[in-house]
């Protein structure tokens, strides 16, 4: 309901100067005297600051707007099935202090979160920060959430974190909110607000670990759908007969995920299809994705064919989908960069191939424009979204209150 | 721009009753003034009207405002492959009178586009309505439509329609504008508007007919993607051994569609494998999606299982794309209500095996609302909506030009 002064504010806060009540009317649509009501609004709530007084057709010069992006802190936390990244960022999302731990997601919720938030504490005293100074945390994880309630839904790689309280265990920690979301569409939000040098309405980031899956902006907004699981790409039939973890059968996950293909290469190395990925075996135990990478960059042709496999399975699922979601713009993501040019390759082969010609006329395929660094600047983005909103709903209420 | 007058229109059309300015104000979050500032310009272009006067908590009775509903007529045409139904509506979108035609559409745009406007013609006289009357004109087609231009593109069940200027057509018998959309989107549009007894913000119409098609309302809004083919479901790989009329092999359509069905139907009627399909090639010299929906109402296996297997397959599909888009309802509309019972129940049941616990929560799967007048109750409501925004958008110029 109140998204009016929030669109006010992205308008401030996407210009690429200080701008006058006048400019914000016009970019809004808005007459002069609603616009300025606004700017009232998000003045009290400490979120515009005045700028230099700007330069004018005649008469008095216009008082100048700009986004006050030193209004706090946030925390941003972008966590995989075995490691996390955290961040101190302004409320610009630019990253000013940046750490990162492992640990083994099969430890359950207890104790990854406790280790997350002792990485935190670190970082917040080496950086001479109080806790008070934090607005807002957010947290992307690899797996399905209700958005409304911050809770993991059934999230199948990560084993006892269903429905876990996350909020709750940040909020004995925190005196802020916090919002959680999925790892990939946090990827989204960060790579819409701050990777684009285009101005794209209807994007999508597809993102390829341990599991399979995408981010969704359409008409220039994260589409979350009903639940929160909007953008699920892991579990497309692609008519195999492989059980998935889900307890389906045919995912694209269960043959072309990162699990899936070290699973495939373990059974090659161990029948003897595959020297290189053997010597690792029987050198350190077992076998990852960093194994199979190293493999692509030293020409092993097993790794190379496992990793064309897989991306050309993504491919197909991808090139159905850009017909049935027609975007502008296709960002590809993988877990390392050996993988991401096969990647990237496959799909736009299946997609200029497959897809039809209305839904590729304008379409641009690209890596990741900010790479790793995606996930935290979109979690961070994701909580000054949110923070607008209560903030502004917040005076809102105040209002009425006292009005 | 200009979408905060077109949504406070929006907000009056579906208040169920007139509303006052301040009840205008608290639903869209505008202050009274600024609110008051919409409601002008909405007067000044007839689409608002004067109400009773309404009841107050004291003082004096506020002025209330409605949707001028009889504001003008609009044209609505829903055209499939083999026939168009027409209709005059109001700006309610309620159809005051309609009628329909069949035609081949193999004899291209030009004599298909004449043989709808004799018959819209016939419509007006009957109901003694100048051509003047008309403010719009809303048009679905059974193919791909760049919606900013009103061109199909590469329409593959259209041949001789790529890139036809419909527009321009209408244009030099009627003056008032056009629009054009796939026939699947103008569903869509209708069941949003006024099908549907649930207030929902996602959902998905899924229409087969001839092709495999789909309309997608996402966070309120008909989603038309970037070039406006969103909603493509015909051409998802379905990993099947069978080339496609789009030139690619193992589409839906190409397996699952009615077009294909029929053919399937007729191999194995000539096979010696269906006795009734074949008994209605020979009194008929051909055979048709009706045939086999007689089939159906009279048991006829094959005829059966043809359905079953198409149904199951769309389903396997539909159950994929709810992972990935997570709506709140399913529409499913099939050519015959033979096909739709089994369409409905393959869907419901690939989703519910399928599709991940979240994503189907609070999942609807339903036969479509409107039945066949979803089209026709669409295409007007999108001619409305056309409208409403280019008349604030000519109000302003005019605005600016003078003030």
């Amino acid at each position: 309901v109140l998204s009016i002064t929030a669109d006010i504010l992205q308008i401030v806060r996407k210009a690429k100067q200080p701008i006058s009540k006048k400019e914000i009317a016009t970019a809004s649509g808005l007459s002069v005297s609603a616009a300025a009501d606004h700017v009232e609004r998000l003045m009290d709530a400490n979120l515009l600051v005045h700028a230099a007084i700007g330069g004018s057709s005649g008469g008095r010069k216009p008082r100048l707007y700009a986004f006050n992006k030193d209004a706090g802190h946030l925390i941003s936390i972008d966590m995989d099935t075995a490691s996390a990244q955290v961040a101190i960022t302004n409320f610009d999302c630019s990253i000013l202090a940046q750490n990162s731990c492992s640990f083994d997601i099969y430890d359950g919720p207890d104790k990854v979160l406790n280790h997350i938030k002792e990485v935190i504490f670190e970082l917040l005293t080496q950086n001479r920060l109080d806790r008070s100074a934090i607005k807002g945390i957010g947290f992307g994880i690899p797996g399905p959430v209700e958005f409304a309630s911050g809770l993991p839904i059934s999230p199948t790689l990560m084993p006892g974190w269903d429905q876990y309280p996350i909020r709750k265990f940040w909020s004995e920690h925190f005196h802020c909110p916090c919002y959680i979301d999925n790892d990939v569409n946090i990827m989204a939000l960060g790579e819409y607000a701050k990777g684009l040098v285009l101005e794209v309405d209807n994007m999508m980031i597809i993102k390829v670990g341990v599991g399979i899956g995408a981010g969704i902006i359409c008409d220039g907004k994260l589409y979350r759908g009903s639940n929160g699981s909007a953008g699920d790409l892991g579990h497309f039939d692609v008519g195999r007969d492989v059980t998935c973890w889900c307890g389906n059968r045919g995912c694209l996950e269960a043959v072309a995920g990162g699990k899936a293909v070290v699973t495939q290469a373990k059974e090659l190395a161990l029948s003897g299809k595959g020297d290189y990925l053997l010597d690792m075996i029987n050198k350190k135990g077992t076998l990852d994705m960093a194994d199979i990478a190293v493999g692509i960059q030293r020409r092993d042709a097993v790794s190379i064919e496992l990793n064309r496999e897989s991306s050309s399975l993504i491919g197909r699922v991808v090139a159905s989908i850009v017909n049935f979601l027609n975007p502008e713009l296709i960002l590809v993501s993988g877990a390392f960069s050996e993988f991401e040019d096969t990647l990237l390759a496959a799909i736009r082969q299946a997609v200029y191939k497959r897809s039809l010609p209305l839904s590729t006329r304008n379409l641009l395929i690209n890596k990741s424009a900010l790479g790793n660094k995606a996930g935290l600047i979109g979690a961070a983005y994701m909580t000054l979204e949110q923070l607008i909103i209560n903030s502004i709903n917040d005076q809102e209420d105040a209002n009425l209150a006292t009005g």
